[in-house]
């Protein structure tokens, strides 16, 4: 990494938190400026635009989640452990180096609707990702005959990112962490189901 | 009504879907007179700040879901299919008279995470209400046997609250109405599984 890739990557880690908390629209150039000690010459002789800074910050954020789940399927041996990991994040993700402000999706999703329509197809392109991920987890337990249940893989796998992005919002709201674990305990039993 | 409640029920209901759409931040004080075309004076003469119009607009638009919601109710009979009006009218929401800019809850809980708190209790109180609603239909089911498995009628609501809203993110991010169509239909499962 060079010195540019280095500065480039230092305000990614540090604007980070504050696009994921405040949104893109809710963050300042002067936030951006504060959190990295940087001057806004600096801040723009390294990216083009706010723009590019929220996207590489979105990406930053969704790969912080990803490597989470990554690290901890590669410790499971069977299909079911392995999305029963979803499970055990989100029931727990202060136990994680998650990040600061939450899902980026969700914290996307509602803002990009109308302000943003790249990061909105960021993350729309993650949901598909994710989506296909379970599905070839499914896939898998059911050629391997872990799973025995006849399922609509694409139903399930919708139906478990609805119910983590829902029950995110509704602690988040709420500020009831309860909430949150309680509809994980239907995510387990939808995944031990399968069986 | 008097003069002065009929022009603030016009504020409202002319200001409720850009509000809707944008956020509360999203809004500014120019899309209100535009929408309105009173002036600011005229607006500010009949609200003490964007916060109350923010605030009576997301009860105006919380109604009409509401309204929805207890119409269809009230044309079925049993529990079970008073609780699939969920999935009827969160299938199909363009048939019914939705808010424009869909789900309130869902578009303040990203947004009022850190910019509007009042907005952000209204929303919790929303989702509290729905989910005891939903717990108190449930009880009824079993009360008059209709529903016969043992179930946990909190974890029921939040499960079936936390599918609708991120089946309405997962569409709104990615335009793909038959995602949340498929979600709808794993909510459907879940409460015939009740019988």
């Amino acid at each position: 990494m060079n010195k540019a890739e280095r500065t480039k990557q230092f305000i990614v880690e540090k604007t980070a938190p504050i696009f994921n908390r405040k949104g893109y629209s809710g963050t300042s150039l002067s936030d951006m400026t504060e959190a990295t000690g940087l001057t806004k010459g600096s801040i723009y002789g390294n990216f083009a635009s706010k723009d590019e800074v929220a996207l590489a910050v979105f990406d930053y954020n969704l790969k912080k989640i990803e490597s989470i789940i990554k690290g901890e399927m590669s410790k499971q041996q069977s299909v079911k452990d392995q999305l029963l990991v979803y499970v055990n994040v989100y029931s727990n993700f202060q136990n994680f180096p998650f990040p600061e402000g939450g899902c980026p999706i969700l914290n996307t999703a509602t803002e990009a609707d109308d302000t943003h329509q790249v990061l909105k197809k960021k993350a729309a392109e993650a949901i598909n990702l994710w989506k296909n991920k379970i599905i070839s987890l499914v896939e898998k337990g059911l050629n391997n005959k872990e799973f025995k249940k006849p399922v609509n893989a694409e139903q399930f796998a919708l139906t478990i990112i609805a119910m983590i992005e829902g029950g995110l919002m509704i602690t988040n709201l709420t500020g009831k962490i309860n909430y949150r674990k309680s509809i994980m305990q239907s995510v387990e039993k939808m995944i031990r189901e399968l069986e």
